[in-house]
């Protein structure tokens, strides 16, 4: 038996996230399926952690294990062989029976991409979310250093996962700043359903006023979602790098 | 009367170019049904120059004429409610009616996009070109250094424009590199049909090792297309800005 990792690429536009739903196209299904085809072997995929429907990751993590006797070094070629444009396996590597692509990651770095105009960029459509009104990104970054440690982010989750633990450790947290597009990229131990996006929807509240950047610490410590901003669309989010 | 100019942004793979054509969708034709509709008059829409199917434009410059009374600081708006999302005006100004927007160009910018991947990468899928092999930066950008001043093109046009003078002014040629993305950014008086995506072609082949740099002026010189590169895909050329 040999345990294989893959480095897989997506654009989540057309996909209904990663994990397998009947009749659903998710990148677990086309890949499970593609995998399987080539080893003569019903594989099963396990990635980092699930993506929701629209999330695109730059660098997934998923292991499988096989008793194939194919050229893993041709693996990541015949995969990608005949597969539509939108997902790629980037590299394919044996790593050892120890290796659990979602209990062996120690980290992992999200980027949340928006941009600032009040009219819609087309070249920036389904990639980057559009903001329409000005932000002080001043306030912002202050409000990002109130994520920064160890907390109960239940305040920042949406229901809906089986999770019983909200204590999560953000490591970093940073703002790229491109003319009008501003990449929020966040480095955690782990996050919880909807985390990032709704750390992100807080921000727009800060950046519109709505909020202090004060008032974060405050949200996290009464764990109400109500008191957290709205969850921002799919299509920003991109899961960027899993550590082990 | 009065001249109203555009600022047009596209992302050109759903549109057979600017021009209008039977039956495609262009962008002139997207954009004139739109104003004249708007406006209760048959409006002529002329852009800086034509942009081929599949060519996006971040800034492309479009004017027209127009006897209506429509609140001019409103239309940009209103041209764009309703439009799918593959174009937007960004911008609609009053011009004086010496201005046109080919004829009073002074210079146009271009920018190329490559990557450098054997794999596809799916997030840059359609805006950005994958090369599968190594190209010798170094090289490339001694070559660029030669397409800089005034030449006569011929060797970098395609056929099928009625142009007879093909002599053409490089003010500026960078290369900006991220990672195993770079970006061609030229600046010229004007280009030839299909001269940029010539031209790239050709520094594909320098970086390939199957010309060197100083072959250009010769290339330049013996004015044969058959010298030059490949023609390469449109889906990596942006017209960036143009200058007045």
């Amino acid at each position: 038996m040999k345990r294989l990792c893959l480095t897989i690429q997506y654009n989540g536009k057309n996909f209904s996230g990663w994990q397998i739903q009947n009749n659903e196209r998710t990148v677990q299904s086309v890949l499970e399926k593609k995998i399987s085809s080539l080893l003569k072997e019903d594989i099963n995929l396990y990635a980092s952690g699930r993506t929701d429907s629209g999330v695109h990751a730059y660098n997934q993590i998923a292991h499988f294990d096989t008793e194939s006797n194919f050229d893993m070094k041709k693996l990541a070629f015949a995969i990608n062989f005949g597969l539509e444009d939108d997902v790629r396996v980037l590299e394919a590597r044996e790593v050892a029976s120890s290796f659990h692509s979602r209990y062996s990651a120690k980290k992992k770095t999200y980027i949340y991409k928006i941009y600032i105009s009040n009219i819609l960029k087309p070249l920036k459509n389904g990639l980057v979310v559009q903001i329409k009104y000005n932000l002080d990104i001043k306030k912002i970054k202050l409000a990002m250093e109130y994520f920064i440690g160890t907390h109960n982010f239940f305040a920042f989750s949406a229901s809906g996962s089986n999770v019983k633990d909200f204590i999560r450790t953000i490591y970093d947290f940073k703002l790229e700043e491109n003319n009008d597009e501003f990449s929020f990229v966040i480095t955690g131990s782990g996050f919880l359903y909807n985390m990032v996006r709704i750390i992100i929807g807080t921000l727009i509240e800060v950046g519109k006023g709505n909020l202090q950047p004060q008032d974060i610490s405050q949200i996290i410590k009464d764990k109400e979602r109500k008191n957290a901003g709205q969850t921002m669309p799919p299509y920003g989010l991109y899961l960027y790098k899993v550590y082990y």
